[in-house]
């Protein structure tokens, strides 16, 4: 195993995210940061930064360890840390700055790449700069530029993904959904699946999540819906955009999920419902309704959270 | 992506599902349809259909953009609907029908083939007609007649298999279980799992769902039962027929689930528990205790349920 | 499929697990044993066993159909199991020593090998006596001595794997976590995930189960946790040592799971939390807040259990 760390000068991060930044004070010409780092192990290499929701911000960028800090401006580069010779870069939201530089100069970027062992339908139509990790397979669907499907991933026939969509290890995408009639000997017979899975752009799915295929619609993830690992996502299930779901989350068939969701661990939603823009589902929540728009719903059955 | 429709002879599907028809209105000499569609898309080519435990059956049906028209007998062929030219099939469960229909003329059915990337067991015992898909690992297995196994199915030795069985992508069968003495350090020994795992003729299991072997018994998934994605059935589970085991549902060690039971997503059931005959547990429940054949039970703990 | 049974010299038990035992009763020279068996199917070839956790132990013993029989200090070797020429092996433990009995003797050993189709990094340091499986993916990590890494398991770089850890198969480690900032417009970037994955020593790993890197610390799973299948952990989180996950379990991000913990099928974790050492956390329960050692929690909200 190889661990590389190099030196990233100040000077390049600031030009990178000069957008965002509100003020710089003290003399970075020369300074280099190492490492993005938790709070207990920040050293004077680390590009530290102080939450803006936080309390004792001052305090807090104060007594940093680091020669290089982030904060909102509400953090005064003051005598204590003038004369310690730290640098403080001001912005409006620190974290999302933080991301930005973590993304852009911490972290390795996939090169597009077909892996040898890569399963491919002749048919399929596969966009620009795209990486297919080893023993994926990939039936006759249409898949966008700067997708990254990782390993072992299957996807079916009959999918569509749009760009800039990451699939990560072991997922299972548009299958046959599960819908069965009885019949009167108790035997099951099933509904047929013959829907499409539409997938928009800069969706990202987790690890040995499934989303099946639509039955006779199709199923629809909206753009920018981020989905985490080991989530079921049934036939018929239509997410907004930006929705946030979590790991393990079930969603039942037909569900729609409105723009700017966000679905804890684990929460179960039962078919045929639909969650309103923005609503917010607890840990574990049992969903067996409608949820308006706005409104934030625990609990098996879930209600309506009243926050005190 | 290739997408391709065809034209069906409503004369063919006539008598395919001859046994099915109570009695044909029109003339269907030469006719075609071109697809099953949800509601909200029919047109004049698409085989429709009115569900039986609907209202207003006799309006969906004259409203229906189609040009033929599953219903059930309770749907009369009115002076409207002739004077449009409409067909009329009156059957007794139009969904069934749709779904016998569906199945057989719009599916698209796996041709027996076993993929060259499939790694099979030299004395593995494969049926007739199997498909196996790319990257399946089968060990020393006895496999059925008519199974489908998709991609990257793992399959551990001492499996048997019965026919018409489905096994979905990802999933991972008759491994070893998971029990544990623990020592007076706190260290952890692991009980012997040393059983078979047995699935029935007629079996469904989802993508990326887990069922272990037995520990000194075997796991036994009876005929005809239906397992949805991300399920976790552990060592010991013995199912009857035509149980249905939706998503993300947790089955602990050495529990019975009687014929005909109907677990929704991500319940949980406890281990050493008996589910009888007909029983339906609710979504997210908590099934700590014995639940009588024929009861529904919801909730955290799981309860019995009362209709009001 | 091929079943082989062999007979195995009671002598040879008996000296294999000499320092467990507190009296053997009965001649045992030439006695052979076949198997361990359910209850219900124990005959003369099987080593049965009383659990010393039971009642009616003595009768227990006396009416086993088997030769041998296993069982605490409190079982006597009474006139009618002379008669029968049964042996009585005394312990402390008979369902420990039947465990370890069953991993010696009954149990088939993966031999170290390393599946041809297993993909390996040429960067990565590969312990002795790894056994790799067919279709795995590593990636540029470090895996220890005599582990066990089943078919289809995916590793990521910058992975730390101890040695006797199991790694069943379909699982997915050390990829990155999921953390989002929403930005105004709704839409939705990450937060970088540099961290590492480190596993120490004789932890197992279910199937299809997800482990996430850390953020910006690592995540740690400590020594001797057993992780079952389908189980999601986040990125930060901290294991003790000996810790139980069951099933379909979900840890959120960063929360700590002191030694000994034991947590049933199906709970979640809420992140930033701390579960105490030696607690319970029960079947589907939903942990909200820090849990103080040795409670068991259960429920959604989960609160403390009473015993009553």
């Amino acid at each position: 195993m190889t661990t590389t760390i190099r030196n990233i000068s100040l000077k390049e991060i600031i030009s990178f995210c000069d957008q965002d930044i509100i003020h710089v004070f003290g003399d970075y010409a020369d300074v280099d940061v190492k490492y993005l780092r938790e709070p207990s192990k920040v050293d004077s290499h680390t590009l530290d930064w102080v939450n803006h929701r936080g309390n004792d911000k001052q305090q807090m960028a104060e007594n940093s360890p680091a020669m290089v800090i982030l904060t909102d401006s509400s953090v005064n580069y003051s005598e204590k840390l003038r004369l310690q010779k730290k640098i403080l870069i001001q912005v409006e939201n620190p974290k999302l700055v933080v991301a930005k530089i973590g993304n852009y100069f911490f972290k390795e970027r996939k090169q597009p790449k077909i892996h040898p062992t890569a399963l491919i339908h002749p048919q399929a139509s596969i966009g620009k700069e795209v990486f297919i990790g080893a023993n994926a397979v990939i039936g006759d669907c249409k898949i966008g530029n700067n997708v990254i499907i990782q390993e072992s991933v299957i996807i079916h026939d009959q999918v569509e993904v749009g760009n800039e969509v990451i699939i990560k290890p072991g997922a299972v995408l548009g299958f046959e959904g599960f819908g069965y009639e009885r019949l009167e000997d108790g035997s099951l017979i099933k509904f047929p699946q013959l829907g499409k899975l539409i997938i928009h752009d800069q969706v990202e799915i987790g690890s040995n999540t499934c989303i099946d295929k639509g039955a006779l619609s199709d199923t629809i993830i909206g753009k920018g819906t981020k989905i985490n690992n080991l989530c079921h996502i049934a036939h018929n299930v239509v997410t907004g955009r930006n929705v946030i779901i979590t790991a393990q989350v079930n969603i039942s068939g037909s569900t729609i999920i409105e723009d700017n969701v966000w679905i804890a661990p684990n929460a179960s939603l039962r078919g045929h419902q639909r969650i309103g823009k923005g609503a917010v589902i607890g840990m574990g929540a049992v969903v067996t309704k409608d949820v308006p728009a706005g409104e934030t719903w625990i609990g098996n059955p879930a209600k309506k959270h009243m926050k005190s």
